[in-house]
């Protein structure tokens, strides 16, 4: 079964092509698959329409939330945190399941203006707000400390020569979840522990956003430097 | 005049001991130094007994707050997060006023149980309540990311290949502050902007404290990795 992307924007379109490259079947998922489809204006963050970036990966489905998840064995959560338990919860409890529940997505909150707050913060996370909400599926939550580009192609920075993190509660899903990392080019590959240490990968974005603003660019990524 | 650190535990220590050895006439600040320097037994973390460091440090001086406040041009706070602002206004406000004030700490509320939580968060911080409460003092945010040892001696992880973050909203002080790292080894500085950007280097702590368990060690330290 193919891994499924939930979210059709720039982080669930470079996944969804990644993982289509390295040959697996891959499918979006969206909440009204005939709206995204007809959108031909460009994305609000300035992305390629949905229709021309879909016409350039023609192998790459669109379905409803629904359909998607029914017939994956991975789902990768990338949508915008704030909407995340909302398409999960259109996914549907059931077909989650058991199933590995990739969590990519941030809970940045723009309410407040810029930048953006953290929402849960300390004392909880997203990745544990959907590991609750969601009880037989399995989170991982990874790759949410790096831009996109990053996420799929960690090469193109220092010859991939910087981290990502996994937390998460079921060691099997860690180690699937492990493996598609290392297809992707990922090698340092830090296993923080379980779904609670993700509250540390996600409190990590206030400062990914300042060091974008200091560096003017998002085309960089934290090493994990260690002695000996 | 001499650089002040204010704080008498391990992270207050360990700087202290490294500017001396840089040349820099140091005094520690403390509430009681009678009750400081009379102590013989060990530290609740397992540290040398005061008595038996400054032994060892026979130029290190130890003064009340506010005498060694008096005559420093920089002052370093190294207290505990939770009571760095009691610590400060015992330094007295006039006497920190135009001065360089180094803020290392991190404000841990270990209250909650284990792991600390972080307070404040998202929308403020320690740095910035520093800076507020001591508004003609220049504050600079640097070098709570990493372990005392790898603030002093960056050079024993990767040859010094790793980062450290400056935050504050005024120039020359970064700039001086900015020296002092140099002097200490420090090759990759990056200032984050003003004294808001504290947030982010602030809220990486609760990854810090991951990675240590995940590690089993604190000799580690963040590497920003970017292209080209």
């Amino acid at each position: 079964m193919p891994p499924l992307i939930l979210g059709t924007g720039t982080v669930g379109r470079t996944l969804a092509a990644a993982f289509s490259a390295l040959g697996h079947e891959v499918v979006l998922g969206t909440r009204d698959p005939g709206a995204t489809a007809g959108r031909t204006s460009p994305e609000p963050m300035g992305g390629t329409p949905f229709r021309e970036w879909q016409a350039e990966h023609g192998g790459i489905g669109l379905e409803t939330f629904a359909e998607a998840a029914g017939r994956s064995a991975l789902v990768v959560n990338a949508t915008n945190g704030a909407a995340s338990l909302a398409a999960l919860a259109a996914a549907g409890e059931a077909r989650l399941a058991t199933k590995i529940l990739v969590d990519v997505s941030n809970p940045l909150d723009f309410s407040q203006g810029m930048p953006p707050v953290l929402n849960p913060v300390n004392t909880d996370s997203l990745a544990e707000r959907i590991q609750r909400a969601f009880p037989d599926a399995r989170v991982v939550k990874t790759l949410n400390t790096m831009n996109a580009g990053i996420m799929v192609d960690p090469g193109r920075l220092a010859d991939g020569d910087h981290s990502v993190f996994v937390s998460g509660d079921d060691p099997a899903a860690k180690e699937t979840v492990t493996g598609l990392l290392r297809a992707l080019g990922h090698r340092d590959i830090i296993d923080l522990g379980d779904i609670t240490t993700a509250r540390g990968a996600e409190m990590v974005l206030p400062l990914w956003l300042r060091l974008f603003g200091a560096l003017g660019t998002p085309d960089f990524n934290f090493k994990i430097v260690r002695g000996g």
